[in-house]
């Protein structure tokens, strides 16, 4: 008997600044049962991992048990998928390196690997989405910050210390960009991710005396959602930061293609729901800028994982890639 | 006995716009026999491939024969390694779609494969150079324009179409950038090729008054070469040149770090002879310009291969991966 026909599960953790969310996952993407915990409600990573396990031993044996797992696969910012640490993750309680894969492999005896989110994120959609049977893609995930997940021949491009695919870092403004978190000017995060959008409103609404609805906002409590809810109330301004936004978006993904020319781009993330609105302009700026030999190649697509299950899908693919 | 035993050589085949050079290459990297021929002396693709197998055949009976050869690599622009063609190059002969690699491989009887001559040196330099035992590193080429190998997980990247790997043409001047041959502006192929170099001489020796040994060269006749002999003897304003251009590659090559996270990068090519004067300025520009979790990671490297031979072996090089 095979013995991987015995495993039919893997198991996703997603670890997130506020909650870290968990579930089992067939090899159809459908979550069988899931479950959820606060990420800073414990100070001491051990405790933490303990009580992730606790639940999850609940959910595992009531699906067959820790024989039906093929593995368990975590996505956590700051994720190294060479040694299995998060490492000096800004926005978690623990400092440090944490030995996270090895506290699960360790407690539940399954295999388990990790990554970071927007590398979990393109393996989910290889496994379970849009980017199915691709060989070469790019996943841009668009929420606070801008991440990346670039596949190139079938296998993920971790580089050569597990940290590669940082493209919301590429600097697409080098006069006068954007003071970025990472301390530099310009990065494409700044712009393009929820917060950027909220940036560019703030700039528009001063520069310029056109009436809007943001207008009766406070400047400082302007939301990318916001800015969306009044696109599709017909909001020239509103309008226009999509375009200024995706305009942006659509300059650094050609030069991503002239890099490793994928058969598509993803999009991913609150942002890309905005639809039209982002993509028109996101794929006539790749147009008006790739370079020739690269034109009308690449397909930019949407997500086509539920916005709910993303998070935990994406870890859990990397469950099947374990032996 | 194992047959790959009976066979200790490959063929490289370099073609470039004005030569055609190919050899027999051992797995040392030695040259054992070479020839050329000049590119343009056949209107007709097929006579240009008879004559260069009708040489091509005596070197290789010299050296034992065809038994002895394990394949053989071609190296040539716009090279697609999918398919063995030559598609649409501007500087070469033929036009439209060449089926090169076929064409050699009808007429020799030995595995051909065939890749652009950016790809070629940069398996060249991982098989006899500077990236012996890397998987992931950059392979920049700075000639009459500027050209990438890129090389993750141990593997070329060719991207969907075979065509990854356009460095050359990112953007990293978007205001008011150089117009680049490709049609767009500010590509860095503007700024640090050979080309480029000369175009920065006629800006500085315009926009600056001080005295420069350039200064008694025609201006349209400035070459890259004069402005590293003036360097070198010690002319400020050609050593700035170098500065302004190093700084700008290494404003470039801090982003493709951001991308894949290579190991090192390896320039080549006339402009990366100038040594310490390109040098210095492109490691300052790495340091002052990469994401803060790159840092000192990225090694930068010479090509370690002869430049008379840097051709032919990476071409060769190609050889050993067909059975």
């Amino acid at each position: 008997m095979n013995s991987t026909m015995e495993k039919p599960y893997v198991v996703g953790i997603d670890i997130g600044g506020t909650n870290t969310v968990f579930g089992i996952v067939d090899a159809r993407g459908t979550i069988l049962a899931s479950g959820s915990i606060k990420t800073g409600s414990h100070e001491k990573a051990e405790d933490y991992v303990d009580e992730v396990c606790a639940t999850l031993s609940q959910l595992i044996a009531a699906n067959g048990g820790a024989d039906k797992i093929k593995g368990i696969g975590i996505g956590a910012p700051n994720g190294n998928y060479y040694n299995g640490n998060i490492e000096f993750a800004p926005n978690l309680p623990w400092k440090g390196v944490i030995p996270l894969a090895s506290m699960f492999e360790e407690r539940l005896n399954i295999p388990t690997a990790l990554t970071n989110d927007a590398n979990a994120a393109a393996i989910g959609e290889m496994t379970y989405g849009a980017a199915r049977g691709m060989k070469d893609f790019i996943m841009i995930t668009l929420g606070t910050g801008v991440g990346s997940g670039i596949v190139i021949n079938g296998q993920m491009v971790y580089g050569h210390d597990g940290f590669a695919g940082e493209l919301g870092h590429s600097i697409i403004r080098r006069v006068n960009g954007r003071l970025c978190g990472c301390g530099r000017h310009g990065c494409l995060e700044t712009y393009c991710s929820a917060t950027g959008v909220a940036r560019t409103a703030r700039e528009f609404l001063t520069a310029r005396t056109d009436p809007s609805m943001l207008r009766s906002i406070s400047s400082e409590e302007i939301t990318s959602k916001d800015v969306y809810d009044a696109a599709i109330q017909g909001d020239k301004l509103a309008q226009d930061i999509f375009e200024y936004t995706g305009t942006i978006l659509g300059e650094a993904l050609a030069d991503f293609i002239a890099f490793s020319s994928p058969e598509a781009i993803v999009l991913f993330g609150g942002l890309a729901k905005a639809g039209d609105y982002i993509f028109k302009p996101v794929q006539k700026a790749i147009d008006d800028n790739v370079l020739a030999i690269f034109k009308g190649k690449t397909k930019l697509l949407m997500s086509e994982l539920k916005d709910s299950d993303a998070a935990v899908l994406g870890a859990s693919a990397l469950g099947w890639e374990l032996k």
